[in-house]
């Protein structure tokens, strides 16, 4: 998608030769009309698909969501990050991993919002690992879902996650895809 | 806002008399059609105003407020909340209590994202004890900028938040303002 990639290589920042900061519009500061561009862009992706609901996680896979929510006209669910939860029945809960902040967090749904017969569509930010994906896919397994598709703003191509949600057999579609970082650089695939 | 109320009476849930839950469309399942509704009734009561940003919290806060962004055509930016806080130059950051969860939370932004010469617009999911709001208020004090008005979905009125935001000077603009609950049922003002 010309318009993100054009927007990462003006206002994003490489930080070292894996991470990249993008907060002037995605991560803290959200620019709302790209969140809508971006949202039509999932939804004409994985058109004609029976999507019943859209995954997330927060928070800054909200935005995005629930822009994507409102041209599929879809209901949004964003998983809840903690630091440790108290495990009851009616939630669903895994571990995920982040690398970037070395860190595990737990990640919770009430149950009450994914249905056996949903069919989702799972939304994030960015992929790297693909712990976080890779989670959510995970919750919607546990409801006996159907997971439709993985839908990424910032792929990071250049680490394994995209290759390892794919061999898994998900349909990945990302917006961006970063294949290397060099001298400050962005260098798309 | 009948739209609102109305989802509120159908689809919300009374826990005890001050608590009310929310999840089914605004705290963990977002409905974006009633988020994209309720982000142009901002804009309608805040017309005219020189809004040059959205300023919310993390998580509940962002969906509705990319709506406003949207139609108001500014930036939104949602501060985080942290359980501590290491200070550095770079960020604006004020403790906020939570009564309802009875703990402290640090919340930041970026001072790069607040700008003396913004004209900010809060928004945030629930008015209680008016903790939050006060505090993004006093963020936007922080960076030397103007807060334009406090846009609240839904106000528990029964509680002091409102009455010690509007002294305080601060126009305070609720989509639903809640008199009291009884018998499990919500009576609005």
């Amino acid at each position: 998608m010309d318009l993100l990639k054009k927007r990462i290589q003006s206002d994003g920042l490489v930080l070292n030769d894996s991470l990249l900061k993008v907060d002037s519009f995605l991560n803290q500061q959200i620019d709302p009309v790209l969140m809508m561009k971006m949202g039509e862009e999932f939804a004409r992706r994985f058109q004609g698909e029976p999507i019943t609901k859209i995954l997330t996680i927060e928070a800054s896979g909200i935005a995005v969501s629930v822009m994507a929510g409102l041209v599929l006209k879809v209901p949004v669910v964003f998983a809840r990050k903690k630091k440790s939860v108290t495990i009851t029945e009616d939630i669903y809960y895994t571990k995920v991993y982040s690398f970037t902040k070395q860190e595990s967090n737990d990640i919770i749904v009430s149950k009450q919002f994914v249905q056996e017969d949903d069919k989702v569509l799972i939304i994030d930010d960015f992929l790297a690992n693909g712990e976080a994906a890779a989670g959510l896919a995970n919750i919607v397994h546990q409801a006996n879902a159907t997971v439709i598709g993985i839908g990424i703003v910032i792929e990071k191509s250049f680490q394994p996650g995209a290759r390892k949600l794919t061999q898994a057999g998900y349909r990945v579609e990302s917006l961006a895809r970063i294949g290397s970082f060099s001298n400050g650089q962005v260098n798309f695939l």
